[in-house]
This record gives structure tokens, C-alpha cells and sequence, in this order.
């Protein structure tokens, strides 16, 4: 890949963040594909991220699809500075379950202060790909926080 | 507690779906009052459930608030059915970090098939309480489809 | 065009509905181009649709976003059925002005009951187009309650 | 009454910039009650305003949940500085029908660029109030920008 001459870096940097996000290990959630503006985020389905049906908790999934959105985001991000969500709307359309779930965030529109995101999620079963959220997140760029930085 | 007359059992109809949802006991969260209409659940921070600046991921917050805000609507559902999220958005004011962060879910408007429920996310710290995200989802009674029922 | 076979009234169903909608005409909002699931409905910025700083007011910029989503929902519904919308939520990404608004709707998945669909809001100016908006919306197919017919 | 010593002019700050809303005056929208932070805005029903089945349209509920909210917001900035929705959210829980539809927004969280608001819209019918939507906006708090201002 040729990579972005003004963020040279974003893979590095949407990885290394990925790694401190505790909650990610936690849920089993694992990296994809990461482009300028795109990232990709699976998760499998397991007793440990369900709710009362069985199906992958919508709170789970509601986590890699923010975490896939805030990630596109931060990939196109000035150095120095960190990203929060401020808001995130979902919809889900279909009982999260299958060989593997993968939410995909891309950046939709920058912005100076505020980026806005969309992830698409997919269960995968027998290798078909079946849409079953979406989520559109406001995410921020944070300059000068204490703490908050990549 | 007197109780619903018309729902009697909702205590332990919620007490017992809760204890099915894998993903709650994997972020720590435990359940806290409930009447009808209205369930919290509480999580403690740490390590486990964070995002990569050490503040509880909103992935975790959703989860808490996403299923307080189910739990309210179940509590005054017909028996026999089941609840499932349709969508929800949440606005996250500020960092989730503290002693506890607790979700407050309550019914705005009961529907026979459709029920909108609001949830409060507080952060406690030496005993004061601070809004840190407010959620709003909107709900779906399920009848009669397989394996989806409370 | 050739049109959907299953559907063949879709076009002059929505033309139909539209010519009934009063705040389209009293917005002086106009159909564009209809397709099965897609539906293009367009406003010239006035001072009588405004805000206070002169842009198209939010919620004029919602209602035509709204309605395109409705309508790209209605052509794809079975006859005899109608079409209310039951949430939806909209990120304004830059002030609404130009020559003309144009708002796209499309389908982005079908439902026996609920249909998912989104616009997105353009702003035209000297023959370019910059996105303004995007809008999410929960379309519910309404059967058999009086009145509620396309 | 009172008034709030930090805002003194809130109330004809708000006036003010409503009757710069060429919207407000289209849809025949009116402004009730203001205080610090708390806005009404009422709407009569009639075919100008209507969706396809005579209900009002989603689209001027929405203008007028947000116009609510928005002054809400504005009602407690600083001077000399403007207000404008970044993104807002409505659920819509039954038809928009009776004698009168009236929007009340209020302040859930101040901040000093984004501040979260929220509106309940009511259906009055003989003398009877019924909730008909609720809606969530953020706004944000626009400072030095050219036309942008109350």
C-alpha cells in the first residue's frame, strides 16, 4: 500500500491505540483492514458478548462499530491530537449471529472539529455477508487534553 | 414493594433474563432497583472495559444503557413475549470514569408493538453524581418467533 | 424505464402521495427522479423556509430528507399499505445554502414491518454539489388502519 | 418575572432571532413560554403542514422541536455568539393531529461548544395533552463567524 503522504503513520496509530482500548481484548474483537478513512473491526460470536437470546449483545456490537467509526476518523487526524465520539444512532436491522461478525467504519464527512463516520455491520455465515447494523457516529478531535491523544 | 398487578412477576422476569445476557457478566455489570418501567444497572470502571485513554469505552456505556433501557420495557411487556433493540442513539456528555457508572432506563411510551424507553448515565465520585450520557432506544415486543422470549 | 414488475405503480404512487403532502407545497419542494427504493425530492433556498442567519431552516432540510426516505420506502411497499415514519435522526454537516437543496433517499434494507432508509442532502452551487446532510429513518408499513394509505 | 442575572435579555434574544425565522412564519408557528434554558413553540394543524394522510407532517414537527430546542440553548449562551443544530434525533409515537401541537424544549447539558437539549412535542385535544414525539439535538455554540449570530 502506498499510504497517505499526510498521515504516514495511520496504520501505527489506529493499531497502537486499538491495543490500550481494554474493552476491545475484552469483547474478543480483533483488527482488519485499515485505510486512510477506513477500518475494519470483527468480532466472533460466543457465550461472553451475548444477550438473553443468544445473539451477540447489540451493546457489543454498538462497541466495534463506534470503535470502527472513531478509528476511521482518528486515521485521517492531525498528529498530536485524539478523538471521542460525542453521539452514535444505531439501527439494527437483523439478530447479530453467524461464523463472524465485522463491522467496517468510513469516514462520510471531516471535519475541522467534528468528523462524521458510518460503520456498516455484516454477519458472516457460510461465507455469505448479510447487513445487520448501522451506526452513524459524531466523533471529535481533541487538542491539548490531558490524556486524550491518540 | 406492592408490585404490578397486572405484572406480577417482572422482578424476576428481569432478573432472570439479565442472568442470560453473557455480555453483562463479562463487563461487570450488575443489576440495581427495579420497578416496573424502570431498571438500572451499575458497572464498575476498569481496565477491562476501557477505551484507549482509560475511560470506560462507550461500547460499555451503550451496553449498560441499552439494556436498562430493554429491561424497563420488559418489565411491563405481556408474558410470553421477548424484547429486542430496534435502534438507539446515545449522546455521550462527558468521560465516563469515576467510582460507578450507573444507567437509569424508564418507559416513555408503552406501545403494543413498539415502547420507547430513555436511559440516564450517571458517573458517581465521592458520592455525587454527574450526567455522562443520555440514550434513547426504541424497542420491539416480540411474539410467538423462536428462541426470543424474555 | 423499464419499472419493477412487481411494482409497476411505484412511480405514480409516490407522485401521487406527494401531491397530497401540503408542507411539500407550502416548501415549494418539487420530485425529482424515482426509481424502485430511491426517490429525489429538491427545494430552492427562500427567505420564507429560512432560519435566523438566512440558511434553509434544519427542519425544512429534515422534511424533504424525511420524505425522500418515506417515498423511497413507499415504492417498494405492497400495495393497499402506507407508509409513517417512526424515528429518524439527521447529522447537518455544513449550513444549508446554494441554489438548490437536493435530498436523495434510498432503501437501505426492506422490512415486513420496518423498512431502514437514508438521505443524503446535497447543496448545489454553480454546478457542484457538496453533501449537507444525512438522514437515517425507520419507516413502518402501516396495514388496514383508516386512513393511513399511501 | 425574574430573570436570570447572567442573561438578562435572554427572552428578547430569543424573540428576536425567532422572528428572523422566515420557517417559523411559514409553518404559522408560534412562541409560548420562555425562561433560562426552557422554550415553547406551538402549531396549529391545517392541510399547509400536512403529510399525505392529514396528519402534520413529521417534517414541521421536527422544525418545531428543534427551533424549541435550538432557543432553548440559545436562551443561555453568551452574547454576541449564535446557535446552530449539529445533528438532532426524533422518535415519533403517534400522529400529529388534534387542536394544537406544542414543542417544549429544555437544556440537558450546557456546554461551551456543544450543548445537549431535548423536546417533548404534545398533541392537545379537548384540553388534553398527549406526548406525540420526543426529540434529542446537540448544539453547537458558533463564536466570530461571519452572519452567524443570535
Amino acid at each position: 500500500m502506498a499510504g497517505d503522504p499526510e498521515r504516514p503513520d495511520f496504520e501505527e496509530r489506529v493499531r497502537s491505540s486499538f491495543a490500550k482500548q481494554g474493552l476491545m481484548s475484552t469483547l474478543g474483537a480483533t483488527l482488519g483492514t485499515i485505510s486512510p478513512g477506513v477500518v475494519e473491526i470483527g468480532i466472533l460470536p460466543h457465550a461472553a458478548i451475548s444477550q438473553q437470546h443468544g445473539f451477540v449483545h447489540a451493546g457489543a456490537v454498538a462497541a466495534i462499530a463506534d470503535s470502527a467509526a472513531g478509528y476511521a476518523a482518528l486515521s485521517l487526524m492531525p498528529p498530536g491530537t485524539g478523538v471521542l465520539s460525542t453521539e452514535f444512532k444505531i439501527n439494527l436491522l437483523a439478530p447479530a449471529r453467524g461464523d463472524r461478525i465485522v463491522a467496517r467504519g468510513r469516514v462520510v464527512k471531516e471535519g475541522r472539529t467534528l468528523t462524521l463516520a458510518q460503520t456498516d455491520v455484516f454477519a458472516e455465515s457460510d461465507g455469505r455477508e448479510k447487513l445487520i447494523a448501522l451506526l452513524t457516529a459524531t466523533l471529535m478531535t481533541v487538542e491539548g487534553r490531558e490524556g486524550v491523544r491518540d
